[in-house]
Parts: C-alpha cells; sequence; structure tokens
C-alpha cells in the first residue's frame, strides 16, 4: 500500500477500502505522507467524491483524533441540531432553550462566522459576558443542570479535521460533500449527542450554492450518522432571502428575543419550529415531525422559552440586564435607510448579498483574526412578495464607521428586485430526509 | 489574484490567463505558493485539462526557467525526433546517423528508461566508453562537427519542469496530456531543434494505455509546437508488440548495428523510415513523407549510415572495437529459451509485458538509483502473425543472475498468446498528424 497508489485509485474514481483510507490519513497525521499528496488526494475527491462507507471510515478517523466527549451520565435523550450555514439564521438561539424544556438536552458545540454566513458563537458574544469557552467538565455540568449549553470547539476535538480543513480552505476543496461530510460529523458525533437534526440550506445565501449539491449533502449527512448508530433527519430549508427581519449579531440576539416574546416573524418560526419538531420527534416526546412541531409552536407562543433562554445566558456568565434592557435598540453609530427605486412587489432579497453586506457592515469576518462590531448589521423592512411603493424603506443599514457604510451599499443595492408582477415563491420547507 | 482562486477557476474547467498561468508558476518557483497548492493544481489539470493556449503558456514558462540552446550558428536545418517512449523502440539510434548524411543536423537530448520503456541513454551507455555527459558547449561542437549528436539532459535545461514532474510523480498527476506535451516542449524546444517529429506509441506497450488519449497527446504536441513556432508533424505507430526482435539496452543495439548492415527487420525498418521521412520532409530535402522515406530506404540500403554511426560513436568516445564484435553475440550469463505451448498463431506478445519482463531483467529500473544491467533482455524469435509449432522456440531470456531470470518468467508466459486462427493485424502506421 502506498500514497500513490491510493491517490490513483480514488482519482480514478476506485472505492477506497477502510485499510486505504486509514493508512492514507494516520500515515499524514505521523507526517509520513506530505500535505501535497493529501490536497492532490483532496482534489481527486473533490472530482470522484466518496461514498458513504468511504465517508464513514474517513469521519470515523477524524472523530477518533481526539476527545470524544461522554454524557452517558445523563439520562435523557440528547439532541442536537447543525446548520450547514446562512443569512440571519438564528434558529440555535431559540431552539436550545426551547427543547431543553421538553426534557431533552441539546449538547451544542457552535461555530463562529465564516464567509458569507453568520456564525452561533459571534451572535452569543454581542450578549454582554456571554462565555462560551467553558471547559468540556463545565459543558458537561452546564448540560445537566439546565438542559443545554452552547460552546465553542475545543483544540481536543477532532484535531485532524481541523488540519484537514486547513488545506482544503487553500485548495479549493472546500465544497466536497464528503469531505463537508466528514468535516462537520467529525466534530458533531464528538459533542456526545445521540440524535442530530441537519438544517441543509438552499439557496444564494448557502454554503452550497447549487441545489442538488445540497440535497446529496442532507442525504450524506442522514446516511452517514446513521452508520454510526445515531438518529438522524435534515430539513432542506429555503436560504434564498435572509431567515427572520434582521442580520447581524446582537440585531439576531434582539430578534430571537422579541420571538421568544411573541413577536410574529413568520418564517424564522416556521423553519425554527420544523427543526424543533425533528428534535423533539427525535427525542421521543412526540411521535411525528408534526406533532413535534406543534409542541414547538405551543411552546414558543407559552414564553417560556424567553425564560430558560435567560437561565441560559446566566450560566455562561452573560448579562440577563443587557438582554432584559433589549428595548432600548442598541445599534451602531450610522445607519441610513434604503428605499424603494420603484413601486411594485419585492421578488428578490439576495440573502448571498446581504450576507457579504453584512460582512463589510463588520457583522463578519474577512480574515479569522479580523473584529466583530457586534451592533452593525442590516434590518429588514419588507420581505419577499411584499408590495412596495417608491419610496418605501426596504431595510436599515448599521455600522460603527461611515467606510463599512459605504462599502455595504453597492451589495445591497445588487440584492433587491422590484417587479410589477409578484413573481416570488415561499417554499421555507423544501424537503425531509431521514 | 490568488492561488486559490486560480486552482478553484481550473477546477471548475475555466480557462486560464496567461497572466494567471504566469503567477502560479512563478510565484511557485519564488516559493510563494506551495507544494500542496501546486499539486491540488495538477490534479485539477488532470481533470479539466487546459487548452492549446494555456498548454502553450505553462510550456513557455517552464522552457524559460533554463536555458535555451541557440544553435543558430549551424547554418542548416535542425530536426530532432522524440519518442514518447515504447519496448524495443531504438530509432534513435538509426535516425541520428541516418538523417545527419543529408546535411541535416540532429540536436537530440534524450532520456534513460521510465517504467516498462526503456530509454535511449541507457542504450548508448551498453556501447564501452559512450559518454552522453558532453557539456552544452561539446554538444554544439560535436553537432556542427558531424551533424548528429547525443546527450542526457543537463540541469540547467528546464528546471521548472523537473520541480513539476517530481510533484506529478508522487501524487498521481504524471497522466495528463497537457502536462506530458509542456513536459516533454520544454525540453525539446531548448534543444535548438527548429523541426521536431513525435513517433506517439499506441497499445500496451505505450505509456498511455488509451489510444484515444494517445491521439490526443499527439494532436496537442503538433499543435503547440506550432504555436512555438516550430514545424512538426506526429506520427501514432503502434506498440502492442515490441518493436523488432531485440529488447534489451546492447541487444538493441546490436539490432541497431544489424539494420545498418543490412538486416531485414521489417516492423523496425518502416517505422524507423517513416520517421526518417517526416525528418527529412521537414528539413526540406523531400516534398513529402512518402519521398523521404524512399530517400530513407535508399540510405539505410546503403551502408552509409553505418559508417556514420561510428563516427558518432567515436565522437562520444565509445569504443568503435566493441561496436565492431557486434557479431561475438555478448550476452549476459543465464538464458533460457521459451518455446510454444502448442501450434498455432502468435496473435500476441504483449509489449507491456515484455518491457516489465526487460526491468526484471535488469534491464531498466524500478527505483532511479538502480544499476542496469547492459547484456540482458529478451531475443523474439517469432513475431505476431507468425505460425508456430508446440515446441518451436519463441524468445530467449538472458539475465545476470538466475534470481532476476526467474521473476521475468511468469511475466513473459502471460504475455504470449497462441490461437488456430491468425487474427493478428498488424498497422504499424496508425496515423499521422500534421
Amino acid at each position: 500500500m502506498n500514497a500513490v497508489e491510493i491517490i490513483k485509485r480514488k482519482r480514478n474514481g476506485g472505492k477506497l477500502s477502510k485499510e486505504e483510507i486509514n493508512f492514507f490519513i494516520s500515515k499524514h497525521l505521523e507526517g509520513k505522507i506530505t500535505d501535497y499528496q493529501v490536497s492532490a488526494f483532496l482534489m481527486a475527491v473533490h472530482f470522484k467524491g466518496m461514498d458513504d462507507e468511504e465517508t464513514l471510515h474517513l469521519t470515523e478517523l477524524m472523530l477518533n483524533s481526539g476527545e470524544i466527549i461522554d454524557l452517558s451520565f445523563i439520562k435523557g435523550a440528547k439532541v442536537d441540531k447543525h446548520s450547514t450555514g446562512g443569512v440571519g439564521d438564528k434558529t440555535s438561539l431559540i431552539l436550545s432553550p426551547q427543547i431543553s424544556l421538553l426534557g431533552i438536552y441539546v449538547p451544542m458545540i457552535s461555530g463562529r462566522g465564516l464567509g458569507h454566513t453568520g456564525g452561533t458563537l459571534d451572535k452569543l458574544e454581542s450578549i454582554k459576558g456571554f462565555n462560551i469557552n467553558k471547559n468540556i467538565q463545565q459543558y458537561k455540568d452546564t448540560l445537566a443542570k439546565i438542559g443545554c449549553v452552547m460552546i465553542g470547539q475545543t483544540d481536543t476535538v477532532a484535531p485532524a479535521d481541523k488540519k484537514f480543513y486547513a488545506l482544503r480552505d487553500v485548495t479549493a476543496t472546500v465544497d466536497s460533500i464528503p469531505l463537508i461530510t466528514s468535516s462537520i460529523l467529525s466534530k458533531k458525533l464528538a459533542e456526545g449527542a445521540e440524535a442530530l437534526v441537519f438544517d441543509v440550506k438552499m439557496g444564494s445565501g448557502a454554503n452550497l450554492q447549487d441545489e442538488d449539491e445540497s440535497r446529496e449533502l442532507a442525504k450524506k449527512l442522514v446516511s452517514v450518522s446513521k452508520k454510526f448508530g445515531k438518529k438522524a433527519i435534515a430539513i432542506l430549508t429555503d436560504m434564498h432571502e435572509p431567515l427572520g427581519y434582521k442580520i447581524g449579531n446582537w440585531l439576531e440576539v434582539e430578534e430571537c428575543i422579541e420571538v421568544m416574546k411573541g413577536a410574529q416573524v413568520p418564517d424564522l418560526i416556521k423553519i425554527n419550529n420544523v427543526l424543533a419538531g425533528a428534535m423533539i420527534f427525535l427525542g421521543d416526546k412526540a411521535k411525528s415531525i408534526d406533532e413535534g412541531e406543534k409542541i414547538a409552536d405551543e411552546l414558543l407562543a407559552s414564553g417560556k422559552v424567553y425564560d430558560k433562554f435567560l437561565e441560559m445566558v446566566e450560566e455562561h456568565e452573560g448579562s440577563v440586564d443587557y438582554v432584559e434592557d433589549y428595548k432600548s435598540l442598541k445599534r451602531a453609530k450610522f445607519s441610513r435607510i434604503i428605499s424603494a427605486e420603484k413601486t411594485g412587489f419585492i421578488n428578490k432579497l439576495d440573502a448571498y448579498g446581504f450576507g457579504l453586506a453584512n460582512v463589510e457592515l463588520g457583522g463578519g469576518r474577512k480574515k479569522a483574526d479580523d473584529k466583530i462590531d457586534y451592533l452593525s448589521g442590516i434590518i429588514l423592512e419588507k420581505k419577499c412578495g411584499d408590495e412596495v411603493v417608491k419610496g418605501d424603506a426596504i431595510c436599515e443599514v448599521f455600522a460603527e464607521d461611515e467606510d463599512k457604510f459605504i462599502k455595504s451599499l453597492e451589495l445591497i443595492n445588487n440584492s433587491i428586485e422590484i417587479n410589477e408582477k409578484n413573481t416570488s415563491k415561499k417554499n421555507l420547507i423544501i424537503d425531509i430526509i431521514d
């Protein structure tokens, strides 16, 4: 067995055995197979793919390269959700407290913003004092105590994935279905959950722009998770326009607070509660996703989710006063309203463009060490399908300095489309794969 | 412009501009683009190819990374031949003296054996004393003096190709048409020839096993050469069975001597003289390849080619006595005759199998620093289409030690096929591309 033969077999579309994948990855981690051989291999995988078994073996090796958290001391279902990333995608903040109210534990290790998509950790850190750096013992303790916990990835989880991801990032091999699958699962499987719900985004604001690829990713996440003995459901959801009305770190927390306190944000609530329904179903507290969704609707309407959220903020050393004071409308220094240039129907609010604009505004990072402006972002006044009269406000843009502000304007203007006829179609839940 | 974008564009099947290829290669040579980015790029090229323009730019950069030999001081046509490699492929040894007899200069820089295919330099070095390590000045002087010269690649020619080839070799990206083309041409264009004839082998013993790929390579070699302002013809020739009767370094020199002295080896003479015809045509000493072939036939029959060959051997410090003594039949220690296992027609003498057997016998290398046994090899007693009676000798095998000898036997036996009917078809010259 040698590296060149393994690369060649994959390049020619062959299937690799567990032994070959094991040899290739473990020799790489030992430094005996070079980075340039791995990157040729990754490019071959990009073109020729990997079947479920190969993806399982790859994931297993990445998973076993680090710590796997044992939550068996907690007697109760442990269910987590993972989103492939979107714009205005803030459901984790609602789902965690919501699901834990039912006695289902939600062990959640999240990521930071990546490219045009936001990250849960950045949103949480917009809450004064919120500490996402709990160690594994604190993670376990908090979960056992309040039923939910939200931290960042530790260095001990799937270090091989970190090494691989760094290489993929600089060799144009990020958007490969089996590589994405093994990267997501090697981290998610280390968390200790026994059931996983995947929110796989489709549309311009998703990380995979091609809809067939998103569907393929959804299938692979579910099938490979099942090979690991996990219960799994993937929900394909719309990401053509931003989710909800608010984009930006604190702005998204604010919108979640409002929703938990009864505000009506139809697309956000629908997607949130279908995901919740799937989590409740997998946690054995409902007989179907539909039944789970009804339970989720009732919970959200009850106001209890907000109380649980405050409890979670407190457990993470976050300022409850800061959250409770949300009505004071914390905003960045500069703001401007973008108005409709003509009368008609809004047929497009391009999620990708709004996501990029949010990065320019300071709400995301271009380089890993960029500083985030937590109060910057965008508030939509309209959504797709809404009628507007020329001059109506479509959105309001916020930034800490004028320069960032100016850089975002073209991106936003190019993302808005108004037509005479209403051609926008809403299809929030595209498919459910289990 | 950055490395990831360039890799991504090629990965997605896009065409790279001269500036992008220039940026990528030159930054790599400066050490600013890493080996792992280059290997991902090479794998993307393997899958998505490069058109003639991209291949031209890549070749140009490799060529310009080293010394380009100026032969303009020689007034006269300068024509070279390059073979993509085969088994028993020994035409360079005849062509060089043959063509130079017409006042056409043949500046030839050759390679060593690679895999199952032999190398001109190894054959030449089987002649006692033959020095293939002339420096560039000596190369020029010899060419000007006698009209032909045969040396090995120097470190100063296309060093970028050497770097690239080393990376391709360990990342399963060797057999890519544009990469092969740029590798061959960056070296051939540095030699100083103004016209090139390519002998592109097709069949089991060729380096590209797929016939369509060989044809594509032939086309690319010609079209890219023309973009460099060179005259070029590619001849697609048969490599299903070994060329001629003898395989092995000295054995092949011996067969060339015999042919130059009048022996009839039909396939070798046909392919040699068609290649010669193309060289003579490109060197303006004939109005067509056909006319050139007739001139080549006459020259070979005249006995003058052998005299010129001896002159070349002497100019390279080779022992003329050693050559002249060829009738003493220099042979390796061990030999065995392989006989027909049944009566019928020989329908297959698999060139690839015989090539691998020759490597096992000591006639080729498995690692770059393996020592060659110059007298080992195989002499065919029969060729495809010949009738045999059970027990007739098919070939004789030679090795310096019994161990090597035994290792080759299965390879040889598996390469011979005898059937009741004669189904072998001879089609030595498959196509001519100009």
